[in-house]
């Protein structure tokens, strides 16, 4: 295996340059993953691997395009986190996204800007069986910190970056029924929802909310009524209790995994 | 007011000692608050108040033991964000633990590492109204990442650090009904769980779950069910997604806040 030891290889640029920029994932169609558990998650899709010999003592090579040996100090200075696992990878980005049909449960995220609770939303959304996510004006989610949190969830749930405007046509065509989420009093509360014909379910940013014009196309507006004393909930785990219930009718029919 | 311009002043180092030391904030029995929500918060507790002119420009200084002009770039030195918006406190630790009683809503967490997860579900348990949170072995809740992702909850949920043997004696000496959080396909449900009574929710960490002898004392063992592909949720969201079924009726009856 060819062995790197300059921050300067132009394999190693390529990679700190996917880490740092959106723009250029988008344009590559590629983003980077770290670490033992997701480059697993990621088989099939990458395309350049980097470990240490530390890493190799223990671990084999994933199947991937090419694979390079780098030193520990280079696996130090490319990591995302202050004790790397010594396994790094181009990978490229899913081409996978939601197919909008009558019975399903999508959830469209709109001006979300915070990658970690992207992530967790992503994770959640696997988790709980979303049948596909649709992202408007939102972070990226193949960030390092979005990829970190989401857990691999990013390889399992169907996902797609388009206006909603667009996106909500396609589900009104598809016969989704839609629902948007506010800060109302008047709104109708999540658990009284009607969920069974699934749907898709709006969320706005933890800062502004929903813009008027997609709430009011939407068919219902559904809110999380509390009791308590903080003024909101974090956008993701607002998103992680509306998706929860959601999906409940279809969770608990089914065996558990947790 | 006087005007601190060096790093080494004494208070200064107070507060990065404070800001940095877990062990240092339960000496002191202080911990360190940043930015104009926070400190509003704190009213009423905070000890030392700094600020700079450019704060002074837009905002009064809090009500306060004393306060102190501070240059920008010291501010800069001293801020845990990259744009700090020019006012910190030193600001003593809530002395408000739960008073356990029959009916009472409660959450045990045990083993809890990440500050991130600790500051939302403690934001989250303020906005759904629980009525105490008890720690045992977790981390620090007044680090300033979990200060920062708990917004001001720290103020308004009663809060206690003890070892959780302690804590289910004097639970079970008020008749309070404890229910284990496990990762267990025949534990019970927890839509099906009857929190009628209220109780108290024991939840582990995310890498090892609970320790099997305090989830054995629990009177019920609760899951959550899930289909989805992701092998768990994150801490903070398994907690959250918790108490809500477990605070539900609760909210239900209640206007909306979110």
């Amino acid at each position: 295996m060819l062995e790197i030891t300059s921050a300067e290889n132009r394999n190693i640029k390529l990679y700190r340059k996917l880490a740092a920029s959106g723009k250029y994932r988008r344009e590559e169609k590629k983003f980077v993953l770290e670490g033992t558990r997701l480059t697993e998650d990621g088989a099939g899709r990458l395309d350049t691997v980097f470990v240490t010999p530390e890493y190799l003592e223990r671990h084999t090579v994933p199947e991937c395009g090419e694979a390079f040996l780098i030193t520990r100090e280079l696996a130090e200075k490319i990591s995302s986190t202050e004790t790397p696992q010594g396994i790094f990878a181009m990978c490229r980005i899913p081409d996978c996204p939601p197919v909008p049909k009558a019975g399903g449960r999508y959830l469209l995220l709109c001006g979300l800007g915070d990658p970690g609770n992207m992530g967790t939303i992503l994770r959640t959304a696997d988790a709980l069986g979303i049948d596909g996510m649709y992202l408007s004006g939102c972070c990226d989610p193949y960030s390092p910190k979005a990829v970190r949190s989401a857990m691999g969830s990013l390889f399992r749930v169907r996902l797609r970056e388009a206006p909603a405007g667009d996106v909500l046509n396609e589900l009104e065509a598809a016969g989704v029924p839609s629902f948007a989420s506010v800060v109302n009093r008047d709104a109708l509360s999540v658990t009284e929802a009607d969920f069974s014909r699934g749907g898709a379910v709006l969320i706005g940013s933890e800062a502004s909310g929903l813009p008027k014009e997609l709430a009011d196309r939407c068919g219902e507006r559904i809110t999380i009524k509390m009791s308590g004393g903080a003024e909101s909930l974090n956008a993701a785990m607002a998103a992680g209790i509306i998706m929860w219930e959601f999906t409940k009718m279809r969770n608990s029919e089914c065996g558990m995994r947790n």
